[in-house]
């Protein structure tokens, strides 16, 4: 079992609500906090939401209201750390925001407190500096839809005590997930360290006029015995996601993928399982 | 339905045989073909295991003994095309060979006959101008275990005449098999363009230190739904095809990831299921 009690969720935006109502859900003693008493009345909102969407998809299981009147919510950054286990940060993926937020934690934190961060794409070593604790700081990465996609990977910085690791896999385990533990920083760490070369070749292909999308996918189930193809994950992550992720690669194969994204069918709203249509289309 | 009823299957190597076999088991009339008489009843023998695997593992469906005896061999190539709708060419997998079959096969053949390459690594275009009849030219591509695993990639050169590419769809749904069929030309096919950066990506994973096998393979099946992750697949790829494509490419993590299963595996004789043991041990 973790030592970990008392919880501080850094962001009350969607990822950031989803963590601290999940692990209050889990009966972990949790504060959010975000930057103005707008933000918090908004990121309350979400619990609102989240409370409803836990009731209706895991019928019979825990209590989402006692978790929604659990959870304190507050602007006041060192009220919110006072006495903290483990602070996560969720806040907005801009490396200036993100060492901002961590320079201001560093002053009002208690010397113990462990602080794990949510990025998708910055490195732990990217933040370290401004967190003037490297070796009890690491990534904790979540999924969307955490009560559904219950994944957490946890992976240290190069100056991440290993002991930590450990921690916030039991951690990870206590509030529901299953944790995904790397060994040494990884940019994607393992989940779209797959996931993006094998979205990456299922677009060139359709892209470069070779096969056509319900081929792909069929390929790919019959072969793998998967039940999704390429495609229907692509309409499950969403087509903005993958056309910010083509987009800012300059190979011409992604190029071209980002292209016909944009035109065949963001430019007509359909954006995946979200809008009911997308590759597919959704009843 | 196709018009295809009389196939040649050059080649009575592990394909060759499986695909002679399969033909043949689904009603085809089936001639195969080897260089020498040597190599024609080493094909022979091929087809007796066949007829044992398919008999066990196909319980109650089909004549595999009457496949057996339908089949027709023989080392006179201008025997063995005479009259034939189609020739699979299933010769080993190096461009002389194949170039040097095709120049004999054109002497031979009937001018209507199809050809169709079972190449995984040679593209039609490379191969087309030794045949003598680009537009009747076209790949055929299976897998191993071509009963268990029905898939038959379908690839026109930039010459073929695209009615038989609808031709040998037909033609593959009516030997069992499910056609994957590809518009353009492309290395890899579908199904490997997909695999083959996957695959890359976990073996970077593991051989550059940041996650174990079991870790990245749970990831992807939580994450995805699909019953394995990328070194269960490889272990039925076999260890060996791992190496022989990580090896050729020269990036560092596919030469990390090739010189550690050399080490960690090969050398000790695990490849894979094959062997009883590869990234994981089996009963």
């Amino acid at each position: 079992m973790s030592s970990i009690n008392k919880v501080v969720v850094l962001g009350m935006g969607v990822l950031g609500s989803q963590i601290a109502f999940q692990s209050a859900f889990k009966g972990k003693e949790v504060t959010s906090y975000d930057i103005s008493d707008e933000a918090v009345a908004a990121g309350r909102e979400r619990f609102e939401v989240l409370a409803k969407r836990y009731a209706a998809d895991l019928p019979g299981v825990g209590d989402p209201q006692a978790a929604l009147t659990a959870i304190t919510a507050t602007s006041d950054l060192a009220e919110a750390v006072r006495g903290a286990d483990l602070v996560i940060e969720a806040v907005p993926e801009k490396i200036e925001i993100k060492q901002e937020t961590y320079r201001k934690l560093a002053e009002v934190a208690d010397p113990g407190t462990i602080f794990a961060t949510n990025s998708s794409t910055l490195l732990p070593s990217d933040i370290a500096p401004a967190t003037g604790r490297a070796d009890k700081f690491l990534a904790l990465h979540f999924a969307n839809e955490i009560w559904l996609r219950n994944t957490a990977e946890v992976m240290p910085g190069p100056d991440t005590d290993p002991a930590y690791l450990t921690e916030l896999a039991e951690f990870a385990e206590e509030i529901g997930m299953v944790p995904i533990v790397l060994t040494k920083e990884k940019a994607g760490y393992v989940l779209n360290s797959l996931l993006v070369p094998f979205l990456d070749a299922a677009g060139e292909l359709w892209a470069g006029g070779y096969a056509d999308v319900e081929t792909i996918d069929k390929t790919w189930r019959l072969a793998t015995g998967a039940p999704v193809g390429p495609f229907q994950i692509y309409d499950v992550v969403g087509l903005t996601t993958a056309y910010n992720i083509a987009s800012t690669n300059p190979d011409p194969g992604h190029q071209a993928f980002a292209a016909k994204i944009k035109a065949d069918f963001i430019d007509q709203g359909k954006l995946g399982i979200a809008t009911g249509e997308g590759f597919y289309k959704y009843g």
